[in-house]
């Protein structure tokens, strides 16, 4: 497995590059926040409400404590824009090199190049990467704003100008899986609009499939020459999309303050709009403060099990579940090897996604331990918001203005920490290497 | 590994003999609760509170619908406590055989039994640990009985007759984690009373360390020589004890309802207590429905976790959780094998563990769905409800007796799930041997 390959150019650490770059990008931001042009009241906004805001735009979470649209200038509007974007494209150019670099560094087959045969990752790897997740993002935000653009400037009056800035922003808030919007009440106007809330959607479901299955599609339409990976993320992403929307229409079907007035239709059109948001935009076009319990039950599960890996999406990325899945499907079915369509997962993969789902748990039942001794909120609510902050999902029940200074610091750490702790935290794993000579007798304690 | 060896005389398919013995105990118990002479009141108790009540108490849950106090009769009250009895001594012999069953048919050493050359269970080993189970049961329970009817008849100007049935009664429901009181609002008189409290929750630490470990203790107090089980159980009941003390005692420290009018060593008491019950007891000394919600969390985890394997404690037992623990800590350190305590945990172990949780933490959030959907509880009071049911633990912020007949099915079914899924999916895992000749290529996804 190419132990002496020691020429990475690019990266040493690649955890603290990432990281490095996410916490200058959140202070750039915060500065710039704050100064009175950003501002659409008098005098600059507060340092938390700076902070929060820069820290919600670049880690593409879309939680807020103060109307986007309203308490914000255009020019902060697009300073938030600009941190959304610098996010969005960070997260998923790093990733993607991380994933690249673990891959050939592990010796693994890898589809991310073509130049498949060189051991160690580049500048021609980089550049390979930049300029493929440059154009997916030009490509697809720009169609998908045309579109919006065309709807804001034929149904809701508003001028091609207003209606042009609306189309892009939400588009690269869409792809990018932010959550931002530039209305007062979110996309709650557009409830039963399909032709906002569906190319939204896609914007959503296509920057939350990650770099690597993107490429993987447009180079080939053969499912069978897919890589593992990307069949794992298409099959996940399609159970969820599907069981969510089953499920979160049915559990809002007669709810009046949801999707109770709507035909059977926009009903289907809401719940399918919300079952894409846990994955993890954040978007939304009901008040989450009177959706039933079921519903924000179900879109916890949703949100934290989040998107694909190296794309924008948040949350613990479906194929950490799919591969725990594919753990219980051997076990019952008494198989040595954990099999996935006709692939062993080997077992250092499997411990990976128990540790960072484990680590995932223990930081939202740590922030809802914090938030609840911090505030008198309900405990359906904490948890609802921590899970969000952590998946960078940005939905909320309406309580995060009301969580204060100290908890917003808290949900400040949780959207930091479940932005970059997953991915840090596998490629700081996947690089250590230490074989032991000796190996311990067997113990086996009892188990359930 | 002994793959010859045919002659089980006493085990053929454990798993289905456990279910249907308790299913057995379950239905005699409810027609035995439905007769007049068990109700204090008039006629019989309906189908579902005797169904609900002897499933409760034979899988030593605690969970109660009605008063124990006032609506059974001291006959029904003796069902009860005869059920219990039943149902933890099964519980501990049961799983203890499966455990040196399953141990004899790995070939892995056990120290249950001297005869560890022989290969498969007999009679004599069946014997051997009826009779240990059976010793450890009248000793402890003896001599708890004698403490608590010694102070019941000094202070609480009880008759000999009365403490004595108080006595006998809170000891069993003690050693075998069932939490049935025979006072209207269980222990809530005696939350201060260390006399009362200390003998029942010591009752309560050596029925839930389980068969396994009480008689290694027995045997020898030479902690090197403790098998990794015995040291994992005996580690995880510390921790979670000193732990779960100091979280909850100073969560409840100012809590008028609760802690509040004692002094500081009255306070430990009172914290020390519900740090033991969720372990997996169930008695209360206060009103969990008063409790702050930090408190109501942290005894969710410790439910959830539970007691040791092959005990009366329920839950998903504390070296599942540890194991799970040692994976992060091999994943973090960068080790190829999961080591405790100097020994090897096999990914048998560590996959059995991971099924074990997942699949309990999808039966606690699918009981909480259901109950959410047929009752307008709130979600905090739900789960944990539906934790306190799928543990046998018994707890409960008092929505027990309003969640309705659909509902109280639904715990039955929890309570019966958590008291013998565990065991016995470990167990039918275990048993199943499938041996592929072909192993597939390898597959990484990626995690996070
Ligand atoms: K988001
Ligand atoms: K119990």
């Amino acid at each position: 497995m190419s132990p002496g390959s020691r020429r990475e150019p690019f990266f040493r650490h690649p955890a603290q590059v990432v990281a490095f770059a996410f916490a200058a990008a959140g202070a750039i931001g915060t500065v710039l926040l704050m100064l009175p042009t950003s501002r659409a009241g008098e005098g600059g906004a507060p340092f938390v409400t700076a902070l929060f805001t820069a820290t919600s735009a670049v880690c593409v979470t879309g939680l807020t404590v103060v109307d986007t649209a309203a308490y914000w200038t255009v020019p902060g509007q697009a300073i938030i824009l600009a941190l959304i974007q610098v996010g969005g494209f960070g997260i998923m150019t790093l990733a993607s090199l991380i994933a690249l670099f673990l891959s050939r560094r592990m010796g693994l087959r890898t589809r991310l190049t073509a130049a498949a045969e060189t051991r160690s990752v580049g500048l021609g790897d980089v550049r390979r990467v930049l300029r493929g997740v440059f154009l997916i993002t030009v490509v697809v935000e720009s169609a998908i704003a045309v579109v919006l653009t065309l709807r804001f400037r034929a149904e809701y009056d508003d001028t091609w100008g207003t209606a042009a800035w609306h189309g892009l922003f939400h588009a690269v808030s869409a792809f990018n899986n932010a959550g931002f919007a530039l209305f007062s009440d979110n996309l709650m106007g557009f409830l039963g609009d399909g032709f906002v809330l569906m190319p939204i959607s896609v914007a959503i479901i296509i920057g939350g499939l990650g770099f690597p299955v993107l490429m993987e599609l447009l180079r080939t339409r053969q499912p069978r020459t897919w890589s593992l990976h990307t069949r794992l993320t298409l099959l996940m992403t399609v159970v969820l999309l599907v069981g969510g929307t089953a499920f979160i229409t049915l559990a809002e079907w007669g709810n009046p303050g949801t999707l109770g007035p709507f035909d059977p239709l926009g009903k289907l059109l809401g719940g399918w709009f919300h079952a894409v948001q846990p994955r993890t935009a954040g978007f939304n076009a009901w008040d989450y403060g009177v959706a039933t319990d079921e519903t924000l039950l179900g879109t916890i599960m949703l949100m934290f099990i989040g998107g694909g890996s190296a794309g924008t999406a948040g949350g613990l990325k479906v194929t950490t579940f799919i591969v725990l899945f594919f753990v219980i499907v051997a076990e019952v079915r008494g198989d040595d090897d954990v099999i996935a369509f006709d692939r062993r997962i080997e077992h250092r993969v499997v411990r990976q996604a128990i540790t960072v789902a484990l680590l995932g748990v223990a930081a939202v039942i740590g922030g809802t331990m914090v938030l609840t001794e911090l505030t008198d909120l309900p405990f359906r609510d904490v948890l609802f918001e921590t899970t969000s902050a952590f998946a960078t999902v940005g939905l909320s029940t309406g309580i995060t203005p009301k969580i204060g200074d100290p908890g917003q610091f808290v949900l400040v750490a949780l959207m930091f920490l479940g932005r970059l702790g997953p991915i840090t935290l596998v490629s700081a794993l996947a690089l250590r290497e230490r074989n032991r000579r000796y190996r311990y007798p067997e113990g086996a304690p009892l188990i359930g």
